[in-house]
């Protein structure tokens, strides 16, 4: 019954899917709270109370009719506005309203902008550790993923590969910083050596080479450090936000694209996108989270970092004391544990003995590697540590 | 720099969206209130109070991870639950939560479920007049649109047509019942006819012809008209639905897919969908709508269908004082008038003279025939009325 373009997928269901519902069934068999649980994404930590008081003077001020009705299918106009503003502000940008264009989350943000992109057979390049999912949205428009290898020695992107890899088919290249799974920030020499790379291929080849940067992580960054804005450094950029980790609304599925005035043919590209947003089913992006949105920004509403800082840290450390290394995190909420042995998958399952739920790193293109996600609880990271070192002494680590 | 599927589309921007410009273009020069737009199906009746009321009684009774959090990709199971029990008390269906899919809006709902069926070169019907959007939706998956040809004398679809269109090919028939644009509701004698039909030519051709019913104006129908429940007439249909008009959240895109049970290969379907609704960038149906749904369901909210019922008796009785003809509506907020002259591109602009703003026909496939929405205020359709006459003297007819 079903697509031959569905078929692989519904095979292949989702790992870190099939790991949430071991949880359950381990839960249900230990109790919830001796269930160590790091398999999934989902934010733990509450949207900032300014959430929920903009909705609440939402509903006062507005009328239904413009609160839960349709407006342009590129997201309303202020709303819009108040984001390039709030660009601008923190990044020195010169983004206005046209620039922006809200999407259900980052996910239909970045399908939105490969349907605009992308003919059969253009070549999409990624780097390892990279969200598998990106595979299935290159898949959907016919693309082709081109993997950049991993380089492990500090999780910055192998870009001498990428300068060898990249052809005259390669329209696109998706990077994601903070970083999915390996919490890492790629650097200003990164993305200014990445920019010239992409310059001098774009003459080379006579092409024209969109350079996606996908940020549900940006305001998630720690120790200070500074995520630099992507279109900075490279003009034909379009950038992929969303709100789920810095409002914690990922079940609203808001977000927006930034299509830079610099970017080759930007009007065309925005339009493009827009009639995409329609013709794909989303039409708009949902109409209060917008409004949610821009009151958000008004009031300065920030997520509570210092809950995930707590988290990173207690976990990094614990990690290196029961003998485990790992590359110290610097934004997300992941932290990218190196496997005591090659075979990654072997690893987990032994951890799963001790009802520790890890994601193995070939869900990223990255084997030798699992990810532990730390937005759980700081309770479950203190319970969690006498279940690791019983995992390390099984492999004969030490402290 | 944009894609070849999407060059058509930015050269022929929606019809409909060039109409709402020239409105706005209008209401700047002559003042909004003297600007009859009827071009729009943009409901104008607030949201019952029961969605406010929900929103609010959410915000304080769960926790905020719990509202905007992720969920199942098919969407809470409480909602789909509740979703399933109310279909079954109304339509004497007997669905549970494992047939219903929540999405974000029937435009997704019907992507997702034409993502999870179409190979290329797969054919889909459709019957004129009907929302043009849906060639998008179709080409969007490589399938060919199937177009039967309009039944001008009642508006039901043309079933001798569309027995002697289904092929080999053929893998899903689009239906929109009450109808956008001609307000027809398709009747219990031209279901069961169309599901005989469907029956008899997947025999012949061994294949399976899945009927997606596209249901966002279920809700608005008019005189105790009853619109029959599809899944009743043909096991193998998915029903699209929508709360865009039946709560009047057309922004929020919140709806539903019915799969059922007795759909070929029901459950391989339904994990397809729900993949095709991750991968396709929705991840899921916007997580506090979902749970407004469920307290509106509860609570019996209702749209003020009073109101369009009002709009429609008194365009549809001043439309025919004029002279004009035109189907009397039974559902939906439109009406389908015809053109007094074959061209009914040249009779907009002739209306466009006296600040009407109309759809021409071909933009639903049915040229001869022009789309008026009602849903509107009492007071523009009373003010537009003039302006009707004026155009139908222009014509020379006579109420």
């Amino acid at each position: 019954m079903i697509s031959e373009k569905m078929r692989p997928l519904v095979e292949n269901n989702s790992v870190i899917r099939i790991m949430f519902e071991e949880g359950n069934r381990l839960a249900a068999i230990y109790g919830r709270e001796n269930v160590f649980d790091f398999s999934l994404g989902n934010p733990n930590v509450p949207a900032p109370q300014e959430v929920e008081d903009s909705i609440r003077e939402i509903l006062d001020e507005e009328e239904s009719t413009f609160v839960h009705g349709y407006m342009s299918n590129s997201g309303y106009e202020d709303v819009r506005a108040t984001i390039a503003d709030s660009l601008n502000r923190r990044f020195g940008t010169s983004f206005h309203q046209g620039n922006i264009l809200m999407t259900v989350g980052a996910a239909s943000g970045l399908n939105i902008i490969l349907k605009t992109l992308l003919n059969p057979e253009d070549e999409v390049i990624v780097f390892a550790p990279y969200f598998l999912e990106y595979n299935n949205y290159v898949r959907n428009y016919d693309g082709k993923i081109v993997i950049i290898s991993p380089n492990t020695v500090d999780f910055q992107p192998n870009l001498d590969e990428f300068a060898e890899k990249i052809t005259a088919k390669t329209k696109a290249v998706i990077i994601n910083t903070p970083n999915n799974p390996s919490g890492v920030v790629y650097s200003d020499a990164t993305l200014t050596r990445m920019a010239e790379i992409l310059t001098e291929k774009e003459a080379e080849f006579g092409t024209k080479i969109v350079l996606l940067s996908d940020e549900p992580y940006r305001e998630l960054a720690y120790d200070g450090v500074e995520v630099p804005y992507v279109t900075k450094y490279y003009a034909n950029t379009v950038v992929c936000y969303s709100y789920s980790k810095s409002l914690s609304l990922p079940g609203e599925r808001i977000g927006y694209l930034v299509i830079p005035d610099e970017l080759d043919s930007s009007e065309e590209v925005f339009t493009a996108a827009t009639i995409a947003n329609r013709v794909m089913g989303s039409v708009n992006a949902p109409s209060l989270m917008q409004r949610v949105v821009k009151k958000c920004i008004e009031k300065g509403a920030e997520v509570n970092l210092a809950a995930y800082d707590r988290n990173r840290n207690r976990l990094y450390e614990g990690l290196l004391s029961c003998g485990f290394s790992c590359i110290r995190p610097q934004g997300a909420f992941y932290l990218f544990l190196k496997s005591p042995e090659p075979d990654e998958k072997a690893f987990c399952e032994k951890a799963q003995k001790y009802n520790l739920l890890l994601v193995p790193g070939s869900s990223f293109a990255c084997p030798g590697y699992v990810r532990i996600a730390y937005c759980v609880s700081y309770e479950q990271i203190e319970r969690s540590m006498p279940a690791f070192e019983k995992l390390a002494a099984e492999y004969g680590l030490k402290g």
